[in-house]
């Protein structure tokens, strides 16, 4: 027997991986949860049918969605991830040695059963003594701490399902209220050759609200259109200001320092999309 | 009734474009030639089932083969190109100023034909003043013309069927024989995270020919593994030394000068994958 998941990135394109095995599949409140081994990518978290993180590239999202703003902020000691459950984020963001606390909040208990048991590789930063794990509505968790964070991440899915309150102007002013007045955020703004006018649609939104925007690229093969964008949004410090400061060394799999300094240049499509 | 272009990246992963229209379709000496319409990227060049280019990613892929070598040469005159039958890389190239003339050796005639009836954006180059389109077999071409080029480009298929001899030691040994004293030349060197062997193989062997040797990345969203690697071999100038060195304005829609300089920063795994 032949086990096939079919993603459609668009009507027009499908991407069919090999599933050696299912090792969990539960319904739960907000999605159907799954764990499967895939024949090239190895094991992956699944939510409704759409590919969150596999072990083969888990590392390329997860480093850059925490190490480049964890480095813009000079000295980050509490932090917040939004989503995440996976636990990769977390685990990126527990090996700043000046973060004190990563308050890592996940809507869906399942996510954190599955992960907990299948994907070791992300899900370790669970226990870690930095890593303060809670299963709540991320909505609601950001509105009960205001100027709380030095940086926060939003580690959402799609803007479909149980994260399309996170991509609201709601969503942003309580994040903007949740930072201290030095406070940075990133979030994940999907692909830029398939959505780019959701990239122009949560920068704009941002802009309203915070003096510095950035848009940076990363290229994950799991994700629709492959090159996959983040937004950032700062109270006061400035990425391009960040560049030849000297930093901190960290293990990592795919981030560095001159990653840190290219990633900010976007082609002229992307640009020309944003204006 | 629904068409699909199945194209098996790895055992474990094929992606499927939706075709609206099979335009063109014939078996040449060196391989099946065919153009479709697809649904999601537009009309496409596809030799022996795999997609070598569509309207709406051609551009990536050709601007950052060509520019990011010629803006490495302080002048370049005189440029070949190995390849690159749909046209678009000699389109670039004849946009600088320096540049003179543009051989462009396709081996397959059918490739032309399918091209200048059906991608007029690509092949539009052919008709252009600067350049000089040779049907003929490269590996020959490349042989008859000692020391003649500033910048070469090896903008060839995969390294199965008629391209695999552009992979191979004595093709390199050529290629330096046909470059002048301070010539340079780029070869598309494969999928990053799907071929890294290829990479390696690919430096390793141009090391031995070449001082300075560089790999750039860029994502397309057509090919396999999606973050795609150039390799650039130079006799005398270094695109380090080049980053910030004034260049002249060129009309693109990827490319610009950011871009150059960031797109040499490579990801801890593909740098220790060429170790």
């Amino acid at each position: 027997m032949s086990i096939i998941l079919s993603e459609y990135h668009s009507p027009g394109l499908s991407v069919n991986w090999t599933v050696k095995k299912v090792l969990y599949e539960q319904q739960s409140d907000f999605q159907q949860v799954t764990i499967l081994d895939l024949e090239e990518m190895g094991r992956a978290l699944v939510l409704d049918n759409i590919i969150q993180v596999t072990l083969k590239d888990e590392f390329v999202y997860n480093e850059m969605i925490t190490h480049v703003p964890l480095f813009t902020h000079p000295a980050p000691e509490r932090v917040l991830i939004i989503g995440g459950g996976d636990g990769g984020a977390a685990r990126e963001a527990a090996k700043h040695a000046t973060v004190k606390q990563v308050d890592m909040c996940e809507i869906d208990g399942k996510v954190i059963e599955a992960c907990r048991e299948h994907l070791p590789e992300t899900s370790v930063s669970y226990d870690h003594p930095k890593v303060n794990l809670v299963i709540k509505d991320g909505v609601q968790f950001i509105k009960d701490h205001p100027n709380t964070y030095d940086v926060i991440v939003i580690d959402s899915s799609d803007p479909i399902g149980p994260a399309v309150e996170l991509f609201g102007a709601d969503f942003y002013n309580n994040v903007h209220r949740a930072l201290k007045e030095d406070g940075l955020f990133v979030c994940q703004s999907e692909s830029v050759y398939f959505h780019q006018h959701i990239i122009k649609r949560v920068n704009d939104a941002l802009k309203q609200l915070f003096p510095i925007t950035r848009v940076y690229t990363a290229t994950t093969p799991t994700y629709p259109g492959f090159l996959w964008s983040y937004t950032m949004a700062s109270k006061k410090y400035d990425p391009y200001d960040r560049m030849h400061v000297e930093k901190q060394a960290v293990q990592t799999r795919y981030y560095n320092h001159d990653i840190y300094n290219a990633c900010f240049a976007l082609p002229n499509f992307i640009k020309e999309g944003l204006e």
